[in-house]
């Protein structure tokens, strides 16, 4: 089940209808899963702020950047110019490359784009190497422009799909998970959603409540043991904590609020916060980035009619900084949610002689119910 | 009581013995506290990195920039030379400038410092405005003086005492709090002491249990209640959300483990980690700041040694970057847990005719008992 | 005589009529100058990005840090917000903290600001410890809002006033400088205005001649002559040159192009190219900052409209990234020049027993005449 | 000739023997030039900090982003890290993924690489469009292995050759060039090299004498014509600026000086004074870029010295911030010499049917002769 699904209310706001990043009008996501024989474990992700020809019809954007041991792709020219104009890819570290390579061969040959000689590709990753035999880079072109072209809205699939096939959250299988906040009216009715990929480390609470200490799968549980000389776990999270490169996590959120780059970029900050709840530990091997766009038609930045204006300005409308505060909320509430959505949706997963387990559900929800985690949370 | 002494148990690493940001050796803190009359209630912190000549013998240093809406001063100096040279200050808003001159005052009269043309006050603040006649700027520079001297180590005084005097955190009367963490042996031995002054809003979780939703105090109450077509409310609590000035928090983070500014900074950012874990909102109006520095001998800077050196390099000592994680977990533990420290030991305050309360610790208690939030959490 | 005057003639693009910051209409400048006794050279200049109520009509802005060994106050607040919203302030680097205080007196004070509680004095400074007793602080609070009360339009003094009273550049007496670009027509018409403190070292250029080298007075001079075991120089170069807090520029930029707060940063972040072109070192202790604002009244913030719209998003209009490239070249050569007058204009000053000589003109112009420097540079 | 050769002398430091980025101990540098049919103008520049394993014996390193409208790969996890861990790879703007594959291809296979999972390779890139079939993405995998493998140290080929050459610089054919400085040893004796890679606009300087104006060849040469009531210009300089991505320059500086990340940022960001002071224009379409690192074997990271220490600090030796003083001049003078080393030594290049003309050297040193700003330049 998604977490909401089984009771997991998290926060205060309410969601969107489809409680995923496709509740803001016109954002598409398109998935490819590669599981093949007993290796290959990987996928990728592709999030496309709205299905026109981006390039000529940037967004505003932003990337912020939680910590930087990372390889994502683009983000010097969307913090220089707060435009993205390609669709955001997330795929597997050492597969960014190719998967770049393919988004140029994608807005290369849209119409329009025959002159187009720059293009800014916007490729996010994280590490499936613990399941995935990652140094084979077997993304291949066609994987990316197939999951450019399946992106579509209504309802996203999560778990072990796409750029999270081979990922681990926890110790726990991770994966691809969504949710989506919409604000009443009176506080602007606009919505956020947060679409993640999860495979970092730290010691989970979900809604608070203790499940990694309680299920006895967390960061450093080993070192903190009673006359722990000296690690000498043979398991999968043992594996990974010998690995540098222990992971990340890529959140892309999506608003149909009217905002600026700079205002984007304090909201892909609070997904920080949304990460901090479920217990992430900000390990230095753990690249997190959040990647965030607006799809107000108001803010878009037309190519055709900034060429045509020349010097003259061009009119637009913005919210306040003022009125930034309740979609802050929104992203870290959604945010926290889209990580929980990728723990119980992911299945356990077999790969490189390794098998990471999902969650387990019922426990979980056992330890849930034990801390009054369940259930809409309200004044008593 | 302290968090802790009421059963709270924040994380899974141990605490240095006093549970305070002086468990890192040489670390000093003083407050001076100001109460007159009906409307004056704010104060003075200063944390010494040590109780020698500062600005002769500085530390390595960082400032992390959460959410910028603060008068923080002193900030780009320390991100350009990585140094910290004077005491760290907090006190209110408005009365930075004077605070900052009377570290000028203090740093020029130190015996060594005769020739000193150019100082760095470090000093940070957050607005105490809804309980104290900020405009008044009452804050005078024996006061600062006085916080100086009164620096020392061991137990440090909590809740409504110092630049914590006037603040409110998540509708609650907030303050100064204080909490640390010692790494064990086998994960380098290191202490983390963090010291926060609390005046933010947000949704209230204590180790995870909804406090804030349950007590009914939390951001954003009374837009999300049904048919909420404007605030009517005229708490203290709808006074701040008048405010685009609404509040802000200080982190201060000390340690010995020899590590340089670019770790630092990166040790600073995980603070709005632990930030995040207690329900924070992220607003747009909290300046939200984290300071670090390390106390570690090895990489401190005395200017005679970095003069008479020349263009020789200097012989130091550095923690890699893998060696950081654990670290980084002790900054977000000790960070939640002095949120609470400062919540809970917070006594109930008025001023300017508005009373704000304490958080009412047996409710409290039996909320977190409900969620099964007290005591050691441990697998089951 | 200016520079121009005196036939250097920087760069491409025309001037405004005054060749002054305050060729951007309603930009005001006051100045300060305090000389008292042997040992006091200090003063303060401000600049008013428009003469109504800065603080509830707030400006777009940015500060771009070149190198941030300085004590300007207000940075976080402006990069995080986008706004600026006192006057900007100019003085001796001890006396920063009196002078934000003087500001806050000075905005608090202002009809319509009875309630505010928050105020981010945007204050910059230069050291002037070598004319001036700069630990005297010697800036009084009415000093302060006398130089704001002063601000008015029209030319703008330059050279050993205000903020530049006692400052040295390039060995010479350095201080105020101003200098203006407006675009013609077909580029957007805007005017871009520079106002410029001038307190560092390097080997001077003027127009590309090499006056420092010529008039033998320049950085690492000594270091550099053959056989120079160590320096023996006793001269004010050398005095500058054991101090670490040698120096530094602050760049205040205006324009009337409806720039937002980011493309004002990247404005900025130009004038250190500006910087580069007189023959500036970049050297350790020269804080290097430049800030940007725009006076369009289509980018204002005006806090009551803020307010008002609260969830709203509020009209604007604002320029391409790609018009902005010739504001980026009207920066660039506005600082120059602007540098240059601040040395043309300057006079020599006699302070705690050292003399600074000013520029040698005629000298100076005989070198730039055998560089062919001086006049029309144009095709051939 | 080289600049030097032909009598252009810049700034006041010594150079180092080969005047080239070489200069550094164990630097290599290796090209790849393409030149096919009449529309493949293109190549690979590779960069190597030393010439053994760069992955397990990485250099501290940083990135500063000038002007951020370009496609550099890897500055986010040089930053968070402060590491260079591959070959730094300059090439044409579309091949970037494929460089960073093939950077991939070379770390996966060296030997003691082969349980690494995680790889972020360095590539810079300029936008060659004007000369070469950009969008042909003629980069191929073993080229950039080939650059790789040729690299070595001794003198550096410039002009138009491996990622120089299809590019173009002020109107004429630019490419890459290179210079050194060499501190005497009362400085600390470090050397500083630069190598660059020139592809931008502007107005022409060289040691200051106006060149670009005098052979009317210039930014906005037609804008600004009397008149001009819209461009008619049909030249390169025209097709360019139509092109928003209208060039950019990749500054790459190596010292062996015992410097951390924090202080290589800063020599980084001083490369921009020295690109400054070419004339350039700092348009919104030119990438802007400077990478650097030390060589020296004090501050190296070695993976295995690092993981054995695990929690245990490692001894270093570093310079101190005042030290860094002139390596700062150092990186400005290197990088203006070898922006004129890429012009002086770069020939006329025809591609896609236009044709770019070199710097006309023997006009051009006419004006420099008539600027006197050929020779030593010295007191007079």
């Amino acid at each position: 089940p998604r977490a909401r699904e089984a009771g997991v209310i998290v926060g205060i706001l309410p969601t969107g209808p489809l409680n995923a990043i496709t509740d803001v009008a016109g954002v598409a996501v398109g998935h490819v899963t590669i599981i093949r024989g007993d290796d290959v474990r990987t996928g990728v992700t592709a999030i496309l702020p709205h299905t026109g020809n981006i390039f000529r019809e940037k967004v505003p954007g932003a990337v912020f950047v939680g910590n930087g041991f990372g390889k994502l792709t683009g983000s010097t020219q969307v913090a220089e110019l707060g435009e993205i104009e390609t669709p955001i890819i997330l795929t597997s570290t050492l597969s960014v490359p190719r998967a770049a390579d393919a988004v140029l061969d994608y807005v290369l040959s849209l119409p329009g784009n025959e002159d187009v000689q720059s293009v800014n590709p916007l490729v996010a990753e994280t590490n499936d190497g613990l399941l995935n035999d990652i140094r084979g880079r077997y993304i291949a072109r066609e994987d990316v422009l197939t999951a450019i072209r399946n992106a579509r809205g209504g309802p996203v699939e999560e778990g072990a799909v796409g750029a999270g096939t081979g990922t681990v959250a926890f110790g726990f299988k991770g994966g691809i998970g969504t949710a989506s906040r919409r604000l009443p009216p009176n506080l602007g009715g606009y919505t956020v959603g947060v679409l993640v990929q999860t495979n970092f480390g730290g010691v989970l609470t979900i809604n608070g409540a203790p499940v990694g200490l309680e299920l006895g799968q967390h960061y450093l549980r080993d070192e903190l043991r009673k006359g722990a000389a000296r690690r000498t776990d043979s398991s999968a999270s043992a594996a990974m904590a010998d690995d540098p490169a222990d992971g990340s996590v890529i959140i892309v959120i999506a608003t149909d609020a009217p905002v600026d780059a700079r205002n984007l970029r304090r909201l892909a900050a609070r997904a920080m916060m949304g990460l901090a709840r479920t217990g992430a530990a900000g390990t230095n091997g753990s690249g997190d980035y959040a990647i965030a766009f607006s799809t107000a038609p108001e803010v878009r930045i037309n190519m055709d009619r900034a060429r045509a204006a020349r010097y003259a300005p061009l009119p637009t409308k913005l919210l306040s900084n003022e009125a930034m505060s309740p979609l802050f909320l929104a992203v870290i509430e959604a945010t926290e949610e889209a990580i929980y959505n990728s723990l119980f949706r992911a299945t356990t997963m077999t790969g490189r002689g390794r098998t990471v387990e999902a969650l387990p559900i019922e426990r979980t929800l056992e330890i849930l119910r034990r801390h009054d985690a369940l259930g809409k949370r309200d004044a008593r």
